[in-house]
């Protein structure tokens, strides 16, 4: 039997027709009528405040403090950095002017009168102001290291926006930090890209590659970039995350200097690291399926929702006194080591309307409670991440109310490791290695989707030789993903794009 | 004996010089120098973190989803709002530009062919774009009522800044909420309102008055207003919540209707309430000290700092033994209804700077721990809410460590009650009534520290004759605070400033 999925379109059919009706039909965001800006709605926005509170306990539990930094950055401060500013090609959100005046014709305009002396840049990241309060924080070796965190919106001048995947204003945080040596600041700089690694497979379910980026996708100003890469449900890759070794590069622009210990005078190193909400983005291509999103448990909002079946009869309130019985047992158990988020919908709404707004907002837990089962002692069960039986029918278990209040945790654990093992196929089964260029170009000339990342052996060049690799690539739409981390022994192959003697191996695919 | 305090000035001497030196010795903030933008640093942003944690709840558990809206709101949002903007004095930041270039001299200006069609507002507030949204979402009576909150930075182009008490960009949370009925909405603020009142003595352990505002110190569109104040350390008002009715002001402007049960076209009533990072600006006033800020137990980020005293020595691995068991010991403790946050200080910085510099940051505990400490099973324990001892000594209290960890939650909720206690006193013991004009004019004329708050009777006066009030209270450089909530009977005296029969009784006084 084919089966009437809840949304109006399918993966296969258009995949960025489908992106985008998840986000609506799952209320995630919407657009704003300010071009580049989404309202994040509650749903979404709850994704996001259970992924703040995860990731931020992480970047703690490591020694980082949280702290807060000016939405406005002078542009003095821009033109200390040359290199950082070109890398984010100056598209950037100016304010030149503070206050509106009429403008005789019943509307306003900005008061030529109040026009700033220095225009001011809305921050498209802090590295320049943020180093700009290292160089006070700083004096002595003492004062190392600095290891701070923000949790911040930022905005960058896209000319092409995608909610959530790109769009002008986002929000993310940023970690920065100062350290004496550079061993020290290249340990923080792998430390924070496994921080991000076990967050994305342990509380996103979302599989990862973490590596180090080629030289031509590294951070304006960095050393060295690392990044984890997410397969999407179409084969592309998302880059989730970022890390950055700095050097003192940025030290050096903004005068982070300290004394040793033996007196004299030295730059510091330091690094900096981001998630944003383009995670959202990650979330719905790799958990997503024909019938919206599927949240994994850690960050679901609401982890079983429940639904009354109400006739707007008198027996209405047996249902619901049972409903909210349910709802504070299942409050009172635990899940993933956090008590359970049970929701009991009592909006004034038709209960079948009810259950797939759930199911295409992907609540893990679907539990449907009617008069029968209220006679019967159970409870009506759906669980997101296998909504059909067989034979094409929604699969709504019922079982005894006891049973699943007991069972409740590690249901939901089972949905959080089915994720996360759907998740790891995808990747496994979407990489394979190509020997040579015509592999390459075999493997995606001419293909309208993305067939997955090959895995690739290059000599890394640099400079020219790297820029050719680069165009060669751009001509198929692929990029270098990364060089995956813990790479030991020979690449096997020469390099492919050069075929001189290889160094490591890369990813190579489409991207978001 | 004179105590020789920790900060360089005193309250006594000079309220507003010691105000700032609170900020900078305690490691709050700082200058950023991004004009009227502040650095929160971790201690300050702690704080904040705090605050937020247990405010959210409380705004959660009253029905209220976070959402996220855009920072930028274009230009033609405001001008619906006629009456609204016109209340914001139009100082707000403007973005015209979107790209950067080179100005031609080693320097960068905004792009002249990157000028917005329309220029875009830095969020003041987020009435426009949030009823702009819920026009949106409001269809029918059963999509009513929306609930919800963001957390946010908003920047208003003040001409004079004072950190956290008025800065151009800050935090706060602004709720917004729409309704079918009238009755609700006025529920619904005052609801707010009993949250604010309620957060700041629990919470803040600072002691506020919650009333009305007079018509004149309405929000900008709104039907009423309600505010909490606090009174500060030198006697002046703090306003540290508001909450608004907002009638069908701004559904009107915006659109907002909803289709009733019986088929009719109807306005919702909207309402909108917040609080900000000035909260931290009245923490500092109301339970600051010539020795540093004292934080409420609550909302400290560390609520027992452990100092060891360290001699570079091979003993100090004991010492350090010995202050990790005991972090350990008190973290498994609880008070207040959460686990007790301890934190180590192992700092390489002197032992006594470590504890002069907890002492600032107003840290509710401090213990110290010495070789002689761990000879004798003991710990030596600085209670910031009662640094001295009556002879003017530094009271360090050597206790059994046994003794002490069992008693930590107690001694930690002993402290907040004894701030909020002292916060109370304060209050009660600064306002006084008056029956005449004459009494106003002898309580504040001529004195330059305001000699706290009057309560007065007045008629309510309304437009033209309110503005006389005004301009008559103005002249003392004093404002009309509220009318505090739960008058019953009569306010006693006749108007005391026009002495025709009065309705009610107000505040008023200096106010930040």
């Amino acid at each position: 039997m084919a089966i009437k999925h809840a949304l109006p379109v399918t993966r296969e059919k258009d995949f960025a027709a489908w992106y985008q009706a998840v986000i609506a039909e799952a209320d995630l965001a919407e657009e704003s009528g300010v071009r580049g800006c989404m309202v994040i709605r509650p749903w979404g926005y709850g994704i996001w405040e259970r992924m703040q509170r995860i990731l931020d306990d992480r970047i703690r539990a490591t020694g980082h403090e949280n702290c807060y930094f000016p939405l406005f950055i002078p542009l003095s401060f821009f033109e200390k950095e040359a290199e950082h500013v070109d890398g984010f090609a100056k598209e950037m959100a100016v304010v030149t002017h503070h206050r509106l005046i009429a403008d005789g014709q019943g509307g306003l305009k900005p008061d030529p009168a109040a026009k700033l002396e220095e225009p001011l840049v809305v921050r498209p990241t802090s590295e320049t102001v943020i180093g700009a309060a290292f160089s006070r924080w700083v004096q002595s070796w003492r004062d190392l290291p600095v290891l701070i965190n923000q949790w911040a919106n930022v905005v960058r001048w896209e000319m092409r926006t995608r909610m959530f995947l790109r769009t002008a204003e986002f929000l993310w945080q940023e970690g920065h930090t100062a350290h004496a040596a550079e061993a020290e600041a290249r340990d923080e700089t792998l430390r924070m890209l496994e921080v991000y690694r076990d967050f994305a497979e342990d509380a996103l379910a979302m599989h990862v590659i973490a590596g180090e980026k080629p030289e031509n996708e590294r951070f304006p100003g960095a050393v060295a970039t690392y990044s984890i890469e997410a397969m999407m449900g179409d084969g592309k890759a998302l880059q989730a995350g970022t890390s950055h070794y700095l050097g003192q590069n940025f030290a050096r622009a903004q005068d982070i200097r300290y004394q040793s210990a033996d007196g004299g005078h030295e730059l510091a190193h330091t690094t900096s690291w981001g998630v944003s909400t383009r995670m959202i983005g990650g979330l719905i291509m790799v958990h997503g399926d024909d019938d919206g999103l599927r949240v994994p448990p850690r960050v679901a909002p609401w982890q079983v929702v429940i639904v009354p079946l109400l006739r707007d009869g008198p027996e209405d309130e047996a249902v619901i006194a049972y409903a909210r019985e349910l709802q504070a047992e299942l409050s009172r158990g635990q899940a993933l080591g956090e008590p359970v988020r049970a929701l009991l919908d009592l909006k004034p709404v038709k209960a079948a309307t009810k259950r797939w707004s759930w199911v295409k907002k992907g609540a893990p837990v679907i539990v449907e409670v009617g008069g029968r089962d209220v006679a019967g002692g159970n409870v009506s069960v759906i669980r997101r991440d296998r909504l059909y039986r067989a034979d094409g029918k929604l699969d709504s278990a019922v079982t005894p109310r006891a049973d699943f209040v007991a069972a409740a945790g590690a249901l939901l654990e089972a949905v959080q490791e089915a994720l996360h093992a759907a998740s790891v196929e995808q990747l496994r089964a979407n990489v394979v290695p190509a020997s040579d260029w015509a592999a390459v170009e075999a493997h995606f000339g001419g293909d309208a989707r993305a067939p997955g990342w090959l895995d690739v052996a290059w000599s890394k060049p640099t400079g020219p030789a790297l820029d050719a690799v680069v165009e060669r690539l751009k001509a198929l739409k692929l990029t270098i993903r990364n060089a995956p981390l813990g790479q030991t022994g020979h690449p096997g192959d020469p390099c492919v794009f050069t075929g001189e003697p290889a160094v490591e191996r890369v990813l190579i695919g489409r991207a978001y």
